[in-house]
């Protein structure tokens, strides 16, 4: 057999990029397509900001802050603070640079762009050879019931600090949102697709509320690998295990599996829970046991160099 | 006779803004009053930029870059430079503080704020005592006809330096613009109004040009005293020489003169100038000869002094 050439991936932000990282330092970037969440999607002072767009694209552009995970690297904030200064909302960062992409991202809504053509403007201005999609052009917000009320995801998880307890999830105009142009052409075309290692409640959940996405990688089945972002019970990134418990799901390999068991052929799980391979393997999904904690580049490449081989799992 | 309180001065950026700086700190500043030329705004990257209203915002709340005239003390262009690298327009330097300004100022007109309220929010907030209107909250763009066609202002400026040869000056939409609150009133009530050292006809053309300040001005003539931006010939700041001499009118004290004439009572030149003062007095207007040249604070003060003094001129 072949090894896969061509991979759509479906990401969140932080999480998801690492793994992303590792995949473009060990292929042909080119072969790459990224289906981005934009659920935690904000307008904040009139600028449209796109987290996870911009996540990723910093991160395989090399310009991240590595340390936060976000924004650029040797980050000013002089912006920011002459905001709050007029009296603005300061609890989301936004750093000198950083307002350049929103700046940008904004002024080509307001001409007319999709966010589509914004975020492939942003990618290729900083060099990013692989394809980055929106899952939608079409804005989706989640919002957060919780104990305090409604929030928009970037309230709870930024200004509150995900502290209020989770009841509720939505996202908001989802039913008559339209995957963006090449999001189902690319996971009808790839050779694999792997979702990455992110929130499936408020990352990847959004990207499949999207109609027609999830029937998509039903058909594709076969080709779905996707990577637990849950180990030993813990989320590699963010809330994930506390928002899980909170809406009735297991924060576990077995509760993320059952999520995923409907569109997903292979689950890749950490060695710290194979004990639960059995039970993955009974939702009629492969088991691959593999490290996923990814801290260094070298283990962000060793997961890839394993996604992208043809004998995965062995 | 009581020496003048309440002062109404009629400005444009930074010419007008050393005698502002005088005023400022020689009167109770919360007695000054100042309507500002707003024809040379412009929104670029989808932000309504006022160059004369930040210009005089920032040289009375002391943060302004004396050396340049513009923008905020000890400024970065980190924005800038990734605003250029996503192939936006960077003709117009913005710094990361000024930005904020400009952010600020368009999501309050974005929310439904007027132009005025967004001025008098960012002067408060940098702690000016000093009222500041915009001449008008209706946009009126100064569109300077030349030998390389129609351009905004700031591009004739800015981006191309001044050099093409001026034919014409049209403020659009000025036919039905309105005075922004409070400033036929700020005209009014003054005790004096003060013409501030600034371009004739693109920083006062366009704030005589909104309708009913002019009449407003001329009603109030025996109040107003003009100090005149030329000096031996030469502009005090910018092309206001070469535009005048381009659109027929002699770069010369008596030139102005004869623009102010038919609605201003005293008209302030220069010793260098003084020959000129028997031509002016002509045309029905008092003579004051005092140093208009403002380089140091000294003499900002020295000429604001000078004109809040009820027997000037002697």
């Amino acid at each position: 057999m072949k090894p896969p050439r061509k991979i759509t991936a479906l990401a969140g932000g932080v999480g998801a990029s690492k793994l992303l990282l590792g995949l473009y330092g060990t292929m042909d970037p080119r072969d790459l397509t990224i289906i981005v969440n934009t659920g935690d999607d904000i307008i904040l002072h009139g600028l449209k900001i796109s987290p996870d767009l911009d996540i990723v694209t910093y991160t395989l552009a090399g310009v991240i802050d590595s340390a936060k995970g976000w924004g650029f690297r040797d980050e000013t904030f002089h912006a920011l603070k002459r905001l709050a200064a007029y009296g603005r909302a300061n609890w989301f960062n936004l750093g000198d640079r950083d307002l350049a992409t929103h700046i940008h991202r904004t002024a080509l809504l307001a001409e007319g762009k999709t966010l589509s053509q914004a975020a492939d403007s942003i990618r290729i201005a900083l060099g990013v050879k692989s394809r980055i999609l929106p899952m939608s052009d079409d804005p989706v917000p989640t919002i957060i019931d919780s104990n305090e009320g409604a929030l928009h995801f970037q309230e709870y998880l930024v200004k509150r600090r995900a502290e209020p307890v989770v009841r509720g999830i939505r996202f908001v105009g989802v039913e008559s949102a339209r995957p963006a142009p090449g999001v189902l052409e690319a996971i009808a075309s790839a050779d694999r697709i792997i979702i990455c290692p992110s929130n499936p409640l408020i990352s990847i959940g959004p990207i499949l509320a999207v109609p027609g996405i999830r029937e998509q990688l039903q058909a594709h089945k076969q080709k779905v690998f996707a990577v637990c972002p849950i180990v030993a019970g813990k989320s590699l990134k963010g809330p994930s295990d506390k928002m899980l418990a909170q809406l009735g799901h297991a924060p576990t390999a077995i509760g993320i599996a059952k999520l995923y068991a409907p569109f997903t052929a292979t689950f890749i799980i950490d060695p710290a829970d194979k004990a639960q391979a059995s039970a993955i393997t009974a939702l009629d999904m492969k088991v691959a046991v593999f490290p996923t904690v990814m801290k260094t580049l070298a283990q962000k490449r060793k997961l890839a160099r394993a996604l992208l081989s043809s004998s995965f799992p062995v």
